[in-house]
């Protein structure tokens, strides 16, 4: 039995995904730079790519641009950003509970003279819109927000957070790292004010190794990557077909049928948080039942080693994760959890169990039988 | 029939290549900094593919570096390198004949204040190596030449230059672009006082948006890419599992055997070569027979521009590029040729025939044979 809990950190590729990778890489691998039919036939599936994620987010084509995935989209949207606008000002926003993509990067910026003011959260992990509003000035040239917490699911304000932008400086530009949350819980940049919008595929049951940048047509960013000149001089490098193929072909997958794999994954997640929960000494993080994005949970197992209690459901073939997956193979406390002001002893006591839409409720049922016989065994064995 | 002879520009990946890609996206998911089994399955290929690629190029696993591709390499090679040793100096040194990944980049960074040589070629596309002895100073943090010019298959003295540098400038680094050389021409970097190394997939019937950076492990460079820290904090962003695994075993299948299809390649070229000498009115560009790449042909067609030239061969099956198929859809002269010293009026009569470990005698008869029936017919109608 293998049950895998861990779509949060990735996924496995739809299999149509896969068939269509293998087709593009063995039968139409063209260069989209050649002038020949193979050329423009693989030219195509780039033009048909942009096309379907342009439809997806209501937004136009050639405001799709194609990279190596989620960090490098949200690398250039704030490093081509800042480049392209530190005339009007050197000021960044950002919150507290970013991925290390932001975070990083931010730091980074933040060496080459950039100032960087990091937002608070709730307790739930939503970013507090009164500081925003307090934070954007005359010289903020860019407010990145996250769509989904992708450690506890919390679910941010875009659309709010779109208009406060707007109305304290509408020259701020707004870049929303949705890798979490797209195709999951729909946004449309146009409608919420966002100029750019970080997607990678491999969360979606697409190809690793992809993703794209949304950038809004009125917008300048510089590009971070030199050299042949293209998708119109902005990234440069041959393009990724078979990805770029399998990723539009992932997204388009998730959103036929969203509202109602959504609505499964809502069910799950009550269940499941309500379920732990009902355990000793379990206490759920982040945004309850239909709060929150639908595939996230996370609960902390007090005197229990977060770590421990990972490999001994492991042993059960379930795989889940401890913090973020993403931060690789550092044991760091949870920044998003401290920032939630959860309690010093539990942060290291947590897990967390990300779904996808074929995750089911047998799945769940075997997971909480297993941490029913799990967790008074280590807690009777295990001194911390 | 089609007569693919454009692997400059990209190539059919291995059959092999696709099924283990297949595999990994669809079965061997895991996320490398997963902590669970399936993480670890995936790290495995990771570090499985190191070992593979340190050991074709006889260096240390640690001193491999995955990135999404040739133009990524490159640029990170000279960025960082340019980052990390500003201090020492701000002049670096190139040649003429360099892909736009690095002609791009190197004039990315004369716009923030450094200053590059550009060094001349003679009549076969080689680097002069007295202008690089002339070229190197105190102040010279970085040397880049390609290894094999991707226009006139053109082969640099890599092991001289490297020696040029040394005696020169000790501490100024050496990085070559080996894009379209590896694979196909054996390049052993320790033994070259080689300080990094661009390597792509795609070129070698890998995946595309697949490729790495050799980096010697007593260099300093500075990341480009910020986020979860992985790769040693080098180049953060999820590992791009079943393409790391596909280039590796890509490159594998290349060096199994390479010495054999080289041979069969270099009888291929001198053929072609010489067949496309005794033409009306052509002229073979570059390096010839046994000289140079094994795998590029340049050749001009007086009379006849290469765009008409090329789609009259597209008609009949055979794909074949003009210039460089890397400068995207651009139609610029060529850089190289230019640099060679061929003539103004050649320079738009010039296409690039580029083999496969697949191609045929039979194939390149039929490419004879269609060009010998269409240059007299294109020459009698087509007014320049």
């Amino acid at each position: 039995m293998e049950i895998y809990l861990d779509n949060s950190a990735t996924t496995m590729a739809f299999k149509e995904v896969t068939d269509l990778v293998s087709k593009v890489m063995y039968v139409d691998y063209g260069n989209p730079s050649s002038m020949h039919l193979k050329g423009v036939q693989a030219e195509k599936y780039v033009r048909d790519a942009k096309e379907t994620l342009a439809k997806l987010l209501k937004v136009q084509e050639k405001e799709i641009f194609f990279t190596s995935g989620g960090t490098e989209s949200d690398n250039w949207a704030l490093m081509g950003a800042a480049q392209a606008n530190s005339r009007a000002g050197r000021h960044l926003i950002t919150t507290k509970i970013e991925h290390p993509a932001i975070l990083q990067t931010m730091e980074y910026l933040e060496s080459i003279g950039y100032e960087v003011t990091y937002l608070p959260v709730d307790e739930n992990g939503v970013v507090r819109l009164d500081a925003l509003e307090d934070a954007v000035r005359k010289d903020t040239i860019l407010v990145s927000i996250m769509q989904v917490n992708n450690e506890v699911g919390a679910l941010q304000p875009i659309e709010e957070a779109g208009k406060i932008i707007e109305k304290k400086n509408p020259r701020t530009l707004f870049h929303v790292d949705a890798v979490q949350g797209f195709g999951k819980i729909k946004l449309y940049p146009k409608r919420c004010n966002v100029d750019m919008l970080s997607v990678s595929g491999h969360k979606i049951h697409g190809p690793k190794g992809t993703g794209f940048l949304y950038i809004d047509d009125k917008v300048k960013i510089k590009p971070i990557v030199f050299g042949g000149g293209q998708q119109k001089g902005m990234r440069s490098g041959t393009e990724n077909v078979p990805g770029i193929a399998g990723l539009s072909l992932a997204a388009k997958m998730m959103y036929d049928g969203m509202d109602e794999d959504v609505r499964r994954l809502f069910a799950l997640k009550t269940y499941f948080q309500k379920e732990l929960a009902k355990m000793d000494r379990v206490i759920v993080n982040g945004p309850l039942y239909g709060e929150g994005a639908p595939h996230i949970v996370s609960a902390s197992f007090t005197g229990v080693r977060s770590e421990v209690l990972l490999h001994a459901l492991e042993e059960k073939g379930i795989y889940v994760s401890a913090g973020s997956a993403c931060a690789s193979n550092k044991h760091t406390v949870s920044a998003t959890l401290s920032a939630m002001g959860i309690a010093q002893e539990l942060l290291d006591c947590t897990l967390r169990f990300s779904f996808s839409i074929f995750t089911t409720r047998e799945e769940l049922d075997y997971t909480l039988q297993c941490l029913g016989e799990i967790l008074p065994m280590l807690r009777r064995f295990v001194r911390r």
